[in-house]
């Protein structure tokens, strides 16, 4: 999928809302944990229930793994079944990668080609070699982490490196690198006045956002400080929605949740 | 495993050597592609030929994700297959993860739990909470990111932070984390000198060292500026030894190179 046509979803939907996938047997309806694959079953519903909200899906890949074989065959089956009926989604493998140059072309490989993701989430901790062998896939996307919405965010990524902080030092450098153009990056919402400094650097990248909501960021701030002409924001909303009722009601409560949040949205819009 | 299991290993085997298990199917021997699971049958024929000489083995699993289910498949199966044939064996998922974390505990649970390796490599980005739930696992060792051998660690790693490099940070804060004594680091070979430095700030960790070989660093360098009275060391080499021919001969070739390698190692030791 090329960045105009994500643009374009948003518009379209007036939406920019991505929805984790984050799926975890101990906290799904019990009622379907009688089925044989009761986390596609789970997404499913989820997916059916949102896609007119959504702009985008993110399964995080550890919730997946966690299950081993049984995981990856859950999450072939989610990600074939958004391109197959919902093939303007914008899909995103969350799956924070990153190793020197030939073994990150494998999990490109395994992510764009194998599992065809519209994109994949990367660590830039070991640099331009490990990451440009993704963002060599065209139409393909590479969101790289900047600053995490976690609370080790601060370990590392705020230090100050040569006057700046590690973050921006992440951004600045990672602009340089080729193909840099199909570059996303991980922004959490903890500080929305962050977004600030950060548009000074990236103005024009589109900045996948968790964080809002659950783990305590506003909408509204984000939007004020993170916004530009294209939007360039990806809300993720993970538990909120996917978590909004355990019970038969799941999807029905799922999609009361998301088209809250796209209601916020279409307003902010406006 | 314990710890001291593995320097018992070490000892007994007056080894120190960490077998690679890259397996790209466009370099195994052609008479394999005909079996049924190739990647796992090249696996099994190398360590059948190499685990008198090694202490360690580990998978990259990119090279398995990059082949879908049955990438999975075959990991599992290797991974079985060593902890049942050569349960002394030290094994490590080279998997360089880290996510928020209620994340990394899937992670966890898939590599400790799941597959049932002893150990995981992850990256520091995150943080202190996208790594202690790796450490959380007793008689696993978590195998952190510090100092990689590839071009793009000169891009983050060793930038100025404080007044000391960003790699000296990450292993000097690592140790303040619940259960570090699980902690292990990831040392790259380039730069021998390196190791003097990092003896200072972890004397008594392992360190787990791949470039030695093929990307240019020398194993007595490494030996002399990085061993510890526990040895301290887990020297990796991939493509040398799984490699070393692609023809009907590969796993005795394979085995010649592991013991020159482990003769090397011998050497030192004494």
């Amino acid at each position: 999928m090329t960045t105009q046509q994500l643009i374009d979803q948003i518009q379209l939907k007036k939406s920019f809302l991505c929805v984790g996938l984050d799926v975890d047997l101990n906290k799904i309806p019990q009622h379907l944990l009688e089925t044989e694959d009761p986390i596609f079953e789970f997404n499913k519903a989820i997916i059916d229930a949102t896609h007119d909200l959504a702009v985008s899906y993110k399964p995080n890949t550890a919730f997946y793994e966690a299950y081993g074989i049984k995981g990856w065959l859950s999450l072939e089956k989610t990600i074939r079944y958004i391109n197959e009926n919902y093939p303007a989604i914008f899909t995103i493998a969350d799956a924070k990668r990153g190793d020197i140059g030939n073994t990150s072309s494998m999990y490109a490989k395994a992510f764009f080609e194998d599992l065809n993701f519209d994109s994949v989430t990367v660590a830039p901790y070991m640099g331009k070699d490990s990451v440009e062998p993704f963002l060599a896939f065209e139409y393909k996307h590479t969101i790289m982490l900047a600053l995490t919405s976690n609370e080790g965010a601060f370990d590392f990524q705020t230090l100050n490196v040569n006057g700046t902080e590690l973050y921006k030092q992440v951004l600045e450098t990672s602009k340089s690198w080729k193909n840099s153009h199909n570059l996303m990056y991980v922004v959490g919402a903890t500080k929305a006045e962050y977004f600030t400094e950060i548009r000074k650097i990236v103005p024009d990248s589109f900045l996948l956002v968790p964080g809002v909501g659950a783990q305590g960021g506003s909408l509204s701030e984000v939007c004020k400080y993170g916004m530009n002409a294209n939007v360039g924001l990806l809300i993720n909303s993970s538990r909120a929605i996917i978590y909004a009722s355990n019970g038969i009601d799941f999807a029905e409560k799922a999609r009361a949740v998301a088209l809250q949040m796209q209601q916020e949205m279409m307003a902010i819009l406006s």
